[in-house]
């Protein structure tokens, strides 16, 4: 393969795939999110390593079409997963368009490790057997349309809502979801400064102030379940 | 760590992490389920490799507290991620009640990994900006709502749902949802027989017949996405 699209996963190092880390050691260029841990972009040894920062969307899939057209072996490390809110789908197209060959590696996404790293379950068979996940803002910038959240049974998953939490929570109460329904924001998972606070869809805005991305605000009584599984996210975000 | 839960991912023995891997090698007693690689089984050298198949939940939590009691270095190795739609949460009360050290290591679970290995992307700019999960049938034995789930917005992810197809299709469509809404059947992802058949709501049905579970059943037009990402399933796939 000559460019591989690998996720990095939520931000421990060790959280990446076997796979994805042997490409990123085996590549010649590496192009790498912000997000990526350094740990990772050290393991591409003799490699060029680009930070996207600071590039558009445009510019990168160039970079790879570029580098991708002469053969190099390509790594773009991603963190999270490439395609979970991410933006993997473009730079496939225009791989694909370019005619260059490629792979995809996926990754672990924040979505998935909320409940092993944070403590959460989104699912559990007496609270919650529906997960609906969705972004803090539409896509086309409209407003969340609130009336069929607060009728949605289940568990939400809101990615991208920090910075309008108090705006959602407070448009969910009023559009019928109980006050005292049990929320929590999971940020920074998996990293050494990670942090989960609960409350209720009434309280949550309020704890939550001063945390601060990446985070995903979490919807539904799985909130409140029971201090023995709250104790996970203690422990594995003290190790 | 004495006993480690750890995620083994969607099939592909090279899509755990780096962290899974490395407490698989180590251990001295690895317990497992039937849809993990035999390749990372073989990776426990020297352990004792214990099949879950036969045992019910409760004697597989006994032997992880038994042995973890006994200090050994235990890796309990599930298909997937431990806890979306599985049972690591069960297993983890049973450790924590009795008082055993542990560590979780979540794995890549096949809803993030979709879009990766079988080209579907859950959600596109266009078409989805929402994602809901669910189960093929309510724990309690309930029917579906389908009411709520054909007004539901975006994209529908059903796990353990390819048995009863032909009904859940039906009676979504009985509920209002569009005839000639896409669909889509992923069975077996990122194993050497991984399978992707796609359709609309009113023939995937007939479309999936033969196809076998492990499967994940997608309701959305992201099924319908432009078959240049679609040309992503057949590479993955074939590799």
């Amino acid at each position: 393969m000559s460019v591989a699209i690998v996720g990095a996963g939520p931000g421990d190092p060790r959280l990446i795939t076997v796979r994805g880390l042997e490409l990123v050691r085996a590549c010649e260029i590496l192009v790498y999110d912000r997000l990526v841990a350094l740990e990772l972009v050290g393991e591409a040894v003799g490699a060029a390593c680009i930070s996207r920062d600071g590039l558009i969307q445009e510019e990168v899939n160039e970079l790879l079409v570029l580098h991708g057209r002469r053969g190099r072996r390509v790594v773009r490390l991603k963190g999270g997963d490439p395609f979970v809110f991410g933006r993997g789908g473009e730079e496939v197209e225009a791989l694909v368009s370019a005619g260059i060959p490629y792979e995809v590696v996926p990754g672990l996404s924040t979505l998935t490790a909320i409940p092993a790293l944070a403590g959460l379950p989104l699912t559990h068979r007496d609270t919650a057997s529906r997960v609906t996940v969705l972004t803090g803002t539409n896509a086309d910038g409209s407003e969340l349309d609130y009336e069929h959240l607060a009728a949605t049974p289940g568990t939400l998953v809101i990615f991208m809502g920090l910075g309008r939490l108090a705006t959602i929570t407070d448009n969910l109460i009023l559009a019928g979801r109980r006050v005292d329904e049990g929320a929590a924001v999971v940020s920074r998972l998996s990293l050494g400064d990670a942090c989960v606070r609960t409350g209720t869809l009434a309280t949550i805005a309020r704890c939550a102030e001063g945390m601060t991305p990446p985070a995903v605000v979490i919807v539904g009584d799985v909130a409140h379940h029971p201090a023995r599984l709250q104790s996970l996210a203690a422990r594995t975000l003290v190790e």
